[in-house]
Parts: C-alpha cells; structure tokens; sequence
C-alpha cells in the first residue's frame, strides 16, 4: 500500500494552453507528465506506474509469444546505418553526434543494431527461428511535436525484430506477433482497427497498423461500412471504375486557355467539369547510381495523386516533383500545361485506373496556354501502366467487398508488423548455414509498438469530463481508499481496507492527505483510479463503506467486512 | 521454465583479444554482452534476464527506503545545464547534440532535469521530503573505455535526488539511502568497503564511495590495518606528524645546484635524502569573476602532491599549474628553482603538515641553478594555511585510529552517496513556502549506483576458473537442468523437475539443446547458473538425480522426488 500522504502527485486544475489533445491535457493536470523541452517528457511517479504496468502487459505477451528481450544501446555507431544506406535516407533526418572522433545517432527504430547483434552469433538454421525484443527509448527529429506523448521527439517503444530461415518461417514469426498485439490491445481494452498501410522508409511488405480510431487522431484512415476493410490513407484503394464509355471520335482540339494552369481554372473556361480532365504531374525518379528519369502521373482531375502509392511503384532512391526548368526540358512547355499527348518516349506514363475509364476528356498541351479536348488513351497516347495513384476519399466503394463504401476517420497509430525480407541480413551479413550447409541471409521481420504513445491512446479513449479513466491494467493504482476524516479510527479502518485489498492483489492507494473531501474526489476522478473506496462519516456513524466505479459510476455501499468483495464484483464487471 | 533450445544462448569458447578484465571475458563468452561500439554494449537475453534481477533488488531497495521511481528524458535541454553552469564545465565534456535548431545533451548525471522536475510542482514545505530516482541509460565521453561494463560511455544507472527543508532533514534522508545501499550489496552479496570520497564536479560534501576491492579495480583506496577508516586515494589523510626537531641554527646558505630542477638531482648534487628537501609547486588559481592569482603549495620532497585536496582547498573556479613564464614572473627565475623564502606577498602560501614538522631543510632559491640550504619556515617564510596537501601512500599512519597503517588498494566504484546543498535548487528555481511563509531552495543530495558496473563487479568477485558464479539474487536463471540424453521419458522426467521447482520460485532453465553432456556442463558452470539439476543415465537407471551447487561444488544425489528439497537446502546454504 502506498499513502499519498508520501507521494509526489501534483494535480493541476488548468492544462497548459498549448495541450489540445484531451490526453495531453488530463495527462497533465493528473501529474502523470511534465515537459523538459519540446516534444520530451518527464514521467512523475503516477506516469511511471502506468508505464510500468503497459510495459508489464506488452512484456507479458511478448514473451509468450517466444520473443526474447534484450537491450540495445541508444548510442548506435554511424557504421552500421551508413550499411544499410539509411544513415542520410532515414526521415526525419536522424539525430547525429559525434562521439570520441566517430559518427553516432540515437536510434529512431534499431533494425541495424539489432541485425549486428544477430549477425555476431548467427551461424546455423538450428538458432532459428529467433525474435528478439526490447522496450526503450527511441527518438525522432519531430519538426513540430505536439499532443503530448502522441508526437514527441524522445518516446518510449517496443521494438522486436524476427529472424527465419525463409518466407514460410517468416510468416509464422509475424503471426506470433500480430496475435501478441492483438491481445496487448484486448488487455488494455483499446479498440484498434488493424489497417493496410505502407512499409515507409524501412523497406518490406505486409505491412499492417493497430490504429485506434479517434476523433483527435494524426493520421486519417478509411474502414468499410460493411466489411472488415480497413486501409491508412497512403494505401486505401478501390474497385477497377467501370468500363468505359465509347472513344470519342475524330481528333483532340486545341483549345486556347490562358493562364489556365489549375483544374479549377481550366474548368472555369471550358465550362466543363472537374471529372472530364486528367492532371499530369511531372515527377524526377533518381535510382541509386544517380541516373535520373521522368515519370508522368494521371489521375482524374477531382482527384488527389497519392505520392506514398507512386514512390512505392516506382521505388526509385529519390522520388521528387520537378522543378519548373525540368518540367519545360521535358514538355517544351511551361508549367501548368502538361499533358500525355506527345510526350517524350523518355517519359513513363502512369495512369490510375479512373482515366482508363475515361474518353474525350481535357488534357493540358505541352504548349502554353493550350490544352486538347476530346482526348482518348489508347488513340492519342500510351499509358506504360495502370496503377492505383488516387488518394482515397469518403464514399469510394470499398475493394473487397464491393458493397459497401470507404468511410474516413481519424486514428492513431499504436503498432505496426511488417516483413523486412532480407536486406537488412544481407547489408550486415546476417547469415547462417542452411541444413545443405549453404549460406543465406535471415529473412527478417519488424514489429514496433509506441508505449508511450499506447497511454496518450488509452486517456484519449478513456476520459470523461472529470478525468482519466483507465483500464484495470494499466492504472496506476487499481483502487484509491480516500480518507476524508484524519481522524485515527478511520484512518486505521482505511489501513486495514487497504491492505485486505492487498492481500487479494488490487494495487492500492490510501489517500490520506490532509486535505478537503472534494479534493481528494476531484483527484480520484482526475487521476482515473478504476475503484474507489469512501471511508468517512458514514463509516464511523452506520459502519458501511461506499465503493464506486470511476468508469461507470456504479457503488455499492457496503458493511466494513464487505469491501472486498465488493471491489472484486465491481473489478469482475469492468 | 525458459528452454534452451529457443534461446540465442552464444557462448564462446574464447574471449576477444581486448578483453583484459575477467569480468569482459566471461560476460562475452557467457553470451551476456555483445560490443557495438567503443564502449557501447548490447545486452543479450541472459545479460538482460541479469540486469533485470539487479534492478529489480535496487528498485526494491529504494521503494523500500520511500524514494519513488520517476523518469526523465535522456534528451537533456542544454538551459537548464547552462543554468547550473555545467554545460561547457563537466568534465569529460558532455555528449552535445542539436535538436531542432536548440542545444540538447545527453546526461551523464541528471542534476538538472530532476531539480527542474521538482521546481515545477514544489510549493511548500508539506511537499518535503522527496527522493526522487530513476533506473536508465546515461552517457559518459570517455576517452578510452575500457574493461568491458566497467568503464563504457553508455551505461545503466540509478541516479536518486532528494529534496529537503533544511540539512537535518537530508541527513535523514542521505541516512536512508545509504542504508538501503548497504542492503542491496548485502542481497548481491559484494563485500563492498565505504570510502571517504571528494564530490568532485558535482560540488557537495559528505561523499562516500560504495566499493569492491579487487585486484584490477582502476581506482586506487587506502583501508587502515587495524580499524575501518577507508578513503580514496583522492581524499586519504594522515595525522599530523610528530613535532618538528629544533629549528636549525644561523641563516639560510645559497649553494649552487646548476640544472638541479627535480628533487632526485638536487638531492645527488647536494648528497641529501629527498626527505630533507621541500618541493614548492606554483599553481594558477581564477576565481567565477576572471581574477586570477598564484598558490604555492609545498610537501616534503618524498611526495606528492594531490591536486584534488589542493582543489578543494582553494575552491576557484578554474586551478592549473602555473605556466613557465607566470613562474618567471612570479619568481623571478626560471622554472625548477622555485621556492618559499622571498616569494612575493601576492602568491599564498600552502604547506603541508609534514612541511612543518621539518627543519633547516632545501628549498628552491629563486634563481637560477641555486638552492636554499638550512631553512626553517616561521624564520625564513610564513605559510598562510597548513593544510593536507599530499597523496597518501601505504604504510601511512591511520588518520582514525593513529594506529593501524593504510595499506593500498585496487577497487571499483559502484554506487555513491553525497551532499549537493542548495547549489542546484537556487540555480534551477526550486524553492518552497516554509512554515513561515519564507521562500527556501530545497536542500538536496544526490544517490548514483551503477547498476551496469555492478554486473561487471559481481563477476569481477563472482567467478572461478571455469566461469561466473552468480549471487542467487543475480543470476539469470537460479536453476538450470541439464538433460543430457533428449530421449522423451528422460525429457519428460526433465521437464517435471522444471515445473516443480517453478512453482517452488525458481528461476528455472532447461537445457534441452541437442548437444554433448560435456558441452552443457561447460555451458552451465561457465554462465553460472547457481544450481544445477544432472539428469542422466543414473535418473534412468538408478531413479536418482544429481544435484549441484555451482559455487562451491557441492553435490547431492537424491531419489526423483528429493530433487527440489535438494534445490532448497543448497540455495539457502549458499
């Protein structure tokens, strides 16, 4: 039992003015975090607990998934990112020192120190499979951190890394950690959707995200109103649009539209629709010897062009917009007027699926001030290939089902597995002899949960106007027994409450300060203890006891030799 | 029950060349670390699975003692260094980083975010007292790291801060961190001695050291032959010595001793003992303000003088040995022929006790190629202060009980406790309403213990020719059972011990590799695991079980079902 008479709890009736996000705030005004710097956070002793207790679920089931925990420095030598070619790629640029003479970063993720680990001892397929796991801090040159733990520039995460002898193995190691997540989350009652998305800057495929779904989320994502279909924004998709209608006949037209450099303006003059055009957007693809080429992107003219979905076909080292001096070296135009008809041979074309559906449509001219109607593909230029380029948007229909329709919302994200293949294997020579006695690289996976993000998400899910309302847990106290009279019979009848809930595993708090009544209830509430037991007037005048519920409200009010039982029915009920 | 067969368990037969110590060896061929970087290591699953078990006994310690656990960001903002005026004096220099366009450090000790922490919520005097701790990496630049977990740049420490209202108060809670140091080297069973230590450059007083004597320890101790007085060398003394003879007769004599400038060549020019000369050293002192002036400082000519006492002593914000030409200025002559008698009015004049205990001695003459003959101080020169000014040697007099001798020693530090006063809370704002109403600064103290260099120390104590022998408390498993044939019903048999011992609070390990019995002795008596369990052929056999005990070798052979009495009556003899 610890009494809050001892503890540092410094509740905070205002938030600061710059927490908007309602974790951010509650986190704040319960004493569970204080800022040092921007986007890095000091856990006091309440966010301690409750860090303590997420790390203890998130162990729990690693390990019972087989994963092993290690630790790797924070300090990672410049060496092994320069390997792997993420030393100057990685984004957010990382944060580099230099220490005794030699190149350091703090890791924003480990798949090299973990890969050098593996790789010292790796000799034989008999090792594997292996994953290994740690729970540390990470770090993130976040330009602009914001919504408390959400986005911070010092985090605390889990990271584990699988290694296997092929694909099939790797398939059962990833399976171990998906279902691993899916009961941390189930633990922590946090109902996440687990989304497609996109494997970023560390290469792979597979990819899926726990995101929770909140109003107050960073990232956007779509889930189906039918099915379980659910993508993030940078990979949602659609069905194939229906075929389309008949080519218009005869030849494009040049039509003069001056100044017409927006589909908003071309729109405007022609007196058509937004949907009768196709935007072509110029990109500069440089591959990893410095060859650079031009890449067109189509896509309707309501449309947004999706640059997570182009950079993944065309995966390229560097992927970029050209400039103005590229786009008239490649169209002989200015910008503003670049279309697919007449092109460059050293130009690929990529079309979304949306114009392959369209005839006679409006594309811009590669002349100043012009742009073609009644444009067909196929008659008047050739489309290299069809890809899927479009942003997502509310209403599409959804891609597995074909019922029902995409619908978008905001979401955090919690967790992501994915599979890395061999690249990291091969860069740091994580080999081992395979039972023909042949050398091949680990075929790796990467699975990354945000702890302390995984709190900024329970308080976002878990709030009401009072405060915080967390889940068994991860509380930082299952129950608080608040004293509102000092006087000694009842802080001994408290005592003797708190420790019979000891006894019987509830991790308790005896508020004994000396303080008013509606403090220590505001507290309570703010601070979100899951149980409460009031030991006051009613105790000592009618010998019961009121236990409440912080999430729902439901009390029992109870004789003295009832409370715990009464803590274990409202603990069973949550 | 963990099983071996699915742990990255990479022992090596040999340690790499660089490992010196035998805890580096042994921690790298029991598969416990792994090199990154220059002293930067990787904890792998049994180097985890220990520092986790001697955090959790110095996590207990200190929620015993009523310290709550906290953590704070490894990303130090450069302010509040600057304010305490640490960011360019810490010495080595601090691992600097830039974030987001502002100055960050990694902390090498966590004064500053702690004492911030405090300031934001202190408010008065009912909030104290408060120990704060925290168990993480910290970051040193050393210039050569070295001795494995002894001496790296990233290592695991607990680091706690006290708050007080006033001195009596934080020897109280100084008292209570001490204790509680004491019971965790009991519980990890390290024979630790408590030495007299200088606070070095974290300002403060009442430093004790927590050390293990051992022979390649890289610092240096002096214990009493006879009574328990313990200082590091920095800070051993010893009584003044016996009364001096009667001053010499007459007046100083000038003798020439051309290019005599060591005391080994005055004392052949002069045919003297080095006991009969007084070395002068001239050293720089500048105070915050920039106003610097000359010390001299004086010991007998047999030895040396401390710069850490003369430090202390002089307490300036910047001290040096004078340079050649400050000692022409100040002197007048050239380096080597310094000297005490006729030195200017503006250099201070130190000396050691043992100075003046001498008599008619040699002192430099402050001129070319001379020495003083003859000299007595009083007569010749005034000293400003006597004060220790010397290095301790053994066979030095006890300074406590002036009857035992200091005899030298080799250690490692591993934990320590001092007094930091009001330095940090003034610098950094944290202050409380007193009874009074008055604003105070919080008095505090500061608690390191390395948890990292305790693992290296437990095995530095803890190992014998054919590996580590762990403390119960340390050990990665407390049990291993070794099957030495994998067929099903001896496996069987195994795994039973296994559970049984589990479920009797063993840590248990069942090495169920696919290996030679010769291996797995080799293995277990080289990690260390503290008991063994041998089943073999005599279990299949004979129905009996071997069980030993690593550290001293003893053994049982007990029936099938004695195996987990004979694990608990050798563990509690242990």
């Amino acid at each position: 039992m610890h009494r809050a008479s001892r503890l540092h709890l410094p509740t905070l009736r205002k938030a600061p003015a710059d927490a908007k996000l309602a974790s951010h705030q509650l986190l704040m005004r319960g004493g569970f975090i204080r800022p040092l710097a921007a986007g890095v956070f000091s856990y006091l002793p309440l966010g301690f607990r409750v860090l303590q207790r997420v790390t203890g679920v998130v162990r729990e089931e690693m390990d019972r998934a087989g994963a092993q925990e290690i630790l790797l420095p924070l300090l990672n030598p410049g060496e092994v990112w320069k390997r792997t070619g993420r030393w100057d790629s990685f984004r957010p640029p990382l944060m580099k020192l230099e220490v005794g003479g030699a190149d350091f970063c703090l890791g924003p993720t480990q798949e090299e120190p973990c890969t050098d680990l593996a790789a010292a001892d790796l000799s034989s397929y008999r090792q594997l499979p292996m994953t290994l796991y740690q729970i540390t801090q990470k770090f993130r040159n976040e330009l602009r951190p914001r919504g408390g733990l959400v986005r911070t520039r010092e985090f605390i995460m889990k990271d584990a890394y699988s290694f296997d002898v092929d694909n099939d193995a790797l398939d059962v190691s990833y399976q171990a950690m998906y279902e691993a997540y899916v009961r941390v989350m189930q633990r922590l009652r946090l109902p996440t959707v687990i989304v497609h998305a996109d494997a970023g800057s560390m290469g792979g495929w597979g990819t899926l995200e726990f995101m929770l779904v909140t109003p107050d989320g960073e990232d956007t994502l779509f889930l189906c109103s039918r099915c379980d279909y659910a993508a993030n924004a940078e990979c949602a998709t659609s069905p194939p649009p229906a075929p389309a209608s008949p080519p218009a006949d005869g030849k494009p037209t040049l039509v003069e539209t001056p100044n017409a450099r927006t589909v908003e303006e071309v729109c405007r003059q022609l007196g058509c629709a937004p949907t009768l055009l196709v935007k072509t957007m110029l990109y500069r693809a440089t591959d990893g010897a410095g060859a650079g080429r031009f890449v067109a992107a189509l896509v309707r003219g309501d449309r947004e062009l999706n640059e997570t979905k182009l950079a993944n076909h065309v995966r390229a080292a560097d992927l970029r917009m050209a400039t103005v001096a590229e786009i008239e070296e490649a169209t002989r135009a200015p910008q503003g007027f670049t279309g697919p008809v007449g092109l460059s041979d050293t130009v690929t074309i990529l079309a979304d699926p949306e114009v392959l559906a369209m005839t006679g449509f409006v594309v811009g001219a590669n002349r100043a001030d012009a742009h073609l109607t009644g444009v067909n593909h196929g008659r008047d230029f050739s489309v290299h290939e069809v890809v899927d380029l479009r942003q997502a948007v509310e209403g599409d229909r959804c891609p597995r089902c074909d019922a029902g329709e995409l619908q978008q919302h905001r979401g955090i994200e919690l967790a992501h597995v994915f599979k890395l293949g061999t690249k990291y294997a091969v860069d740091l020579h994580a080999v081992f002899a395979d039972e023909a006695g042949q050398e091949r690289p680990a075929v790796m996976g990467c699975y990354g949960l945000g702890i302390s993000r995984v709190i900024a998400a329970l308080v976002e899910h878990g709030h009401d106007q009072d405060g915080i309302v967390w889940p068994l847990e991860a509380a930082p106290y299952d129950v608080a027994v608040l004293v509102l009279d000092l006087e000694p019979a009842l802080l001994e009848t408290a005592e003797q409450f708190a420790a019979a809930a000891e006894e019987q595993g509830f991790d308790v708090l005896l508020d004994d300060r000396d303080l008013r009544p509606g403090v220590k209830f505001k507290d309570a509430d703010l601070i979100g203890y899951p149980l409460h037991v009031v030991v006051g007037r009613r105790t000592r005048d009618e010998g019961v006891v009121e236990v409440r519920r912080r999430r729902d409200r439901a009390e029992r009010v109870v004789p003295t030799d009832g409370v715990v039982e009464a803590l274990r029915e409202l603990a069973a009920e949550a």
